[in-house]
Formats: C-alpha cells, sequence, structure tokens
C-alpha cells in the first residue's frame, strides 16, 4: 500500500535524510546520502561544510550535465512490518553564488535549512561560495508494508508538541 | 576520510540495508531500499515476499536491461560528526527460476540470506519464482566525517560476542 497524501507531505517536509542519485557522466547512477529542507514547493540541498573530498562535488557535476535526479527517503527497522518509503523523482538545477543574507531566493532556502536542522548552529551552511541543489519534484511515490508502516512514519514525522 | 578496509569489508558483511539505484528505460535513475548478503564475492539481494505493488518490479526490468548499479550503504545521524557512507558501483544480473534446495548457485544464497536476517523464518525468502539479483563489485568508494565517525561504523558491525 501507499503513505497516506498526509504522512508524504510531512516526510517531505521533516524527514531529516535522503538518498540522491545523479546520473555519472557515462550514465551509470551515483548515489550519496543528502541533508534538504523543503522550500516554495522545492527540495534542497546544499553542499555545507561537512569534510568532503574535493571542491566540486560529483553530485555537482552529474546535476550541471543531467538535471534528471531520484530522491528517496526511508527507514530501515528490524521489524519489517514498519517498513516504508518515499521516492522523488525531479529535475535538479544547482543554485550558487549568491549572498545569502542579501539574496532573495537563497535567504529563506538557508533560513529553511537552518530551522530544521540545528547542527548548522556549529557547522558552516556554505563553505566558500553559497551553492544549493534545488529540485523540482516531478513525481512522488510510496509504498509502506501495511497500517504499521504508516503509524510508523507518521509517529516519526509528528509535530512536535507546541 | 575513507573508512577502513576493515570496517568496509564488516559493513558489506553485515550492514542490514542498501538503497540501490538502477536505471529506468528513459535513462533515468530509480532507488529502492533493499536487503542484501554477501556471498562468494557477490551482492545478493532476493525480490522476497514483502508485500509488493506488481509482479515484475522496475528494479529487475530496469536491471534486465541495463546492468549498471550503485549501492549505498550509510546511517543518518543526528549527530554529524558520526556521519559515514559506502558506495558500491556494480553489475547487476537477475538469477531466477530455479529451486534453491536443490541449485548449486541459489542454495548458498538462500542460506546466506536467512543467516543474515532472522525475519526470513515469517516472511518468504521468494514469491513464486526464486528470482534475486546478484551484484558483481566493480568500485567501493567511503566516507566518513571523522574519527568518531569511524568508531560509529565498527561499532554498529561489531562481531556479536561467540
Amino acid at each position: 500500500m501507499e503513505l497516506t497524501q498526509e504522512i508524504a507531505e510531512a516526510l517531505l517536509e521533516r524527514w531529516p535524510v535522503a538518498r540522491l542519485a545523479t546520473l555519472a557522466p557515462d550514465g551509470r547512477p551515483h548515489l550519496v546520502p543528502v541533508v534538504f529542507a523543503r522550500h516554495d514547493g522545492h527540495l534542497w540541498s546544499p553542499v555545507d561544510a561537512k569534510p568532503k573530498g574535493s571542491r566540486e562535488l560529483a553530485r555537482v557535476r552529474n546535476v550541471r550535465a543531467r538535471p534528471q535526479v531520484c530522491l528517496l527517503l526511508d527507514h530501515y527497522d528490524a521489524a519489517w512490518r514498519h517498513l516504508w518509503w518515499l521516492r522523488v523523482d525531479g529535475r535538479a538545477a544547482v543554485v550558487e553564488g549568491l549572498d545569502p543574507n542579501a539574496d532573495a531566493e537563497l535567504g529563506p532556502v538557508a533560513a529553511a535549512l537552518r530551522a530544521k536542522y540545528p547542527q548548522y548552529a556549529e557547522v558552516p551552511l556554505f563553505r566558500g561560495t553559497p551553492l544549493v541543489m534545488r529540485v523540482a519534484v516531478e513525481r512522488v511515490r510510496s509504498w509502506c508494508a501495511g497500517p504499521a508502516a504508516l503509524e510508523a512514519a507518521s509517529q516519526s514525522v509528528a509535530c512536535p508538541t507546541q
């Protein structure tokens, strides 16, 4: 069965991690885990200051050449009746080089990322030139193992008590 | 920094879940979480009896047409200094239609999957015709945030006490 629309929306808003598949220059799939925030109907994933190998990341090079991406939100659980996944097919663009404090597009994106991830109080949101991937959501598909999985997914993104 | 060879080997042996990227007929990347076991130097992922939407899964159709796959093993942690990932580029083949109790190739694979996942005491390992994806590992890359991540990855796949 599929996740409900309400749970899918909550996951896109609050689930902390996605696995991002891009297409390498030779057409092969390439995978990396990413953080992301939703803003303005798009998913935004920063190239932040977590330690990385090289300056221009493969995911960035890949998206510049081929915008087709797939994002997977899911949670593995040894209790298989709790399993669910949410898959997003989309088109990604690299947005860069702007001052997030002054820019009308990146400012709210930076704010959304900081609101979702308190870790950015310690880890710089950008390293050098601000660079974010913007994913336009083209299609969302989901699956869950059954009612217990629906409940597990729902609980995992329940709104914090006000 | 990268994971050590020892930790990478332990993760390939014992980490319970991977995200599998295949190539759809239109060349787009396609993602799904999978269970897998290592046997004979390959990674094997069954099409088991967890409830699914249709008989011939997209991942199976994709691999039949284009064998290039990417598998990601990783663990998200709110403590970002614990983050790590292990990426496998490989070529997948669909192995099917054999009696795993009699077949010399699938028998040990089924045994490895049952040994790794006690869940298969309840969930059937195959539904109808046995079908497994065999991934030949072509390249392994890894990353971790630092020494604390190395320790976290190592602990998570430490051998059970004998």
